[in-house]
């Protein structure tokens, strides 16, 4: 299996998982504004879901485009996380749905947790299956990685405080806010990569 | 990332929206002609958001194949779009069960034209970004985002009106039909950045 | 926009159509045989509309490779056809839901037919944009289609006939039947033009 | 019809299947923990289709890859394969929501065992359908299917026994297991057909 074809197949995946939470959101009850207010939770949680799994995708598609070679380790890697990342649409659900309750917020946090913790070990599988050190020396500047877990973490924190829990959408959000910019790392190794080749064809 | 990328998940997104718009209308509650009839609204509203969706689909498409390269930028507001395209199956639902009512048809309206509003702004991004002047020059002609903006605002004032107000879902397949008709200054503007890459290597 | 393009957004479309069917089933409402029995015509339903759609699928396929341009035309009369398609699902799901009712079951024939329409509509448009005329002698061996339409129109016929109507289901499968097959032409048209131009370069 | 064309319309459907299956899970009815838990069946029961369908993606990628050709029968036996496949998400549904009834599980494994034959039926017409060796001899091997199989014939048994057939859905994984690693007598079919085209190129 090449890259390409783990590449365009999580692509896939993804992009269902974006457009499907759509479907969680309830067609309004009515045809007045407080209707539509109604169903106003769930669209905030809708356009935070959209932007987490939109941050998540452009990473996840620098990461695979500069990993090497693809290994039984790095497929179950990625089904996991690609496993965790589509209970976000029925989180979204729940949170929407419950007004932002604590406990659903709670579980909602995990899950973007547990989507950052299985992306950085899909970061690691990925570093350590390559053969060069160029991947290795460029992932080296691990402080997005960190900002994330810290910021996800905070949420977690936040999710125990009444009253202060409402802060933990923000949060979510400004976790991964720094991964939208494409990550130049994985953008140097992919160009050192075919430099490297030509270099190798000349 | 390269625009080939943004396009391949962009594309596949747009396709989902345009398809699970289907699953707002319901299995027709019964096995005679007036159970059909009780769906009309929603079948007539898919259809004018499928026409919507697949002309929106179109012109994105152009746009990024005409775009040279892609920035944080492009990224944030392609995403803005996007998210802004996928409220249309709610909102369609939302239309047709209420029998086209004023306040869901006018948030209908807004839809669409949050849609024209965030393509225009994502087209000025990405003529902005662009080294060449090409673009720029086939951009300058900008007769058909003035009439789908005048036609959206038209049909907001329309929402206003009752009665006058069905008139809505026509005026929003007029403000599109225009695009549907492949983008011939998008086009120009791929071919002549092939010639010139073609100069350069002859 | 090339044919490829074409092709990409309407097998995303078709492959989606073709899979968010099953969400028609609903999951049996109890744990015993006669729960699932419930749910059985609709999984007879759904695995006609899966050959049928999947027949569609293959079919479009060689017509859109065999193209040799994208016209504007061409793009109007896709959309047609994929919004036709495209209400497959909520029809197999009503169709299912009454038992194989005479109006449903009738309806159900409609949409079968108007796809049928659709698609020779499409087929015509493309024959008629390409220059050169490979495909247009090709395609002269209209056996396929008149089949198509003849047994979609006596399964229309039976759909009046109480009883006899059980009988639609079965014909729409037969009506597709043949195209299952590879496209004998349209394959020969392709390596025709790949021929041509190969003599053009040497 | 060249492989690349059915893989990714293939890789399209399963990508589908693979993700409609979340919308299954309904929202928890409540905000609190044991609402959580009244759906945790279905997450379960996710969990495992998800890594079924997972693994029969990674399969089914490299048989068409391996693939020399297409022909009608093995457009057909593909067709099959995905249809067994989509009854997937359905049954996820009604195992979870019967907690683990027998009836529902006993069905589940059917509908795993009928993809496994449907899978093995289609490695069955590739192989003959291609007329190097090279294929042959590399699936003389079938230590993996028989695994597959037997498993599943152990499952099948396992969900008669009233209490034993918890064990069925730990079982289908288990059955499912070995593929996840890639399947190196694919890969090597794919090689070697490289290495004898270069050979002839020379």
């Amino acid at each position: 299996m090449t890259t390409g074809r783990l590449e365009a197949f999580s692509d896939g995946v993804i992009a269902i998982i974006i457009t499907i939470t759509i479907l969680i959101i309830d067609v309004p009850n009515g045809n007045d504004w407080p209707d539509l207010l109604a169903v106003l939770p769930l669209v905030i949680c809708y356009a935070i879901s959209f932007i987490v799994v939109g941050a998540n995708w452009v990473n996840h598609h620098h990461l695979l485009q500069a990993a090497g070679s693809v290994n039984g380790k790095i497929l179950w890697t990625n089904l996991l996380y690609l496993l965790v990342l589509s209970f976000l649409p029925v989180m979204t659900g729940w949170v929407g749905k419950s007004d932002f309750s604590m406990i659903p917020v709670r579980v909602y946090v995990l899950v973007n947790l547990g989507a950052a913790l299985s992306y950085q070990l899909l970061e690691y599988m990925v570093i350590h299956a390559d053969d060069c050190k160029i991947l290795k020396t460029a992932a080296e500047d691990r402080r997005k990685e960190r900002w994330t877990l810290a910021v996800d973490l905070l949420a977690l924190i936040a999710s125990f405080i009444p009253g202060v829990h409402y802060a933990c959408c923000p949060l979510l959000v400004a976790a991964v806010a720094p991964w939208i910019i494409p990550d130049l790392r994985m953008k140097r190794v992919v160009e050192l990569r075919n430099e490297k080749e030509q270099n190798r064809m000349d």
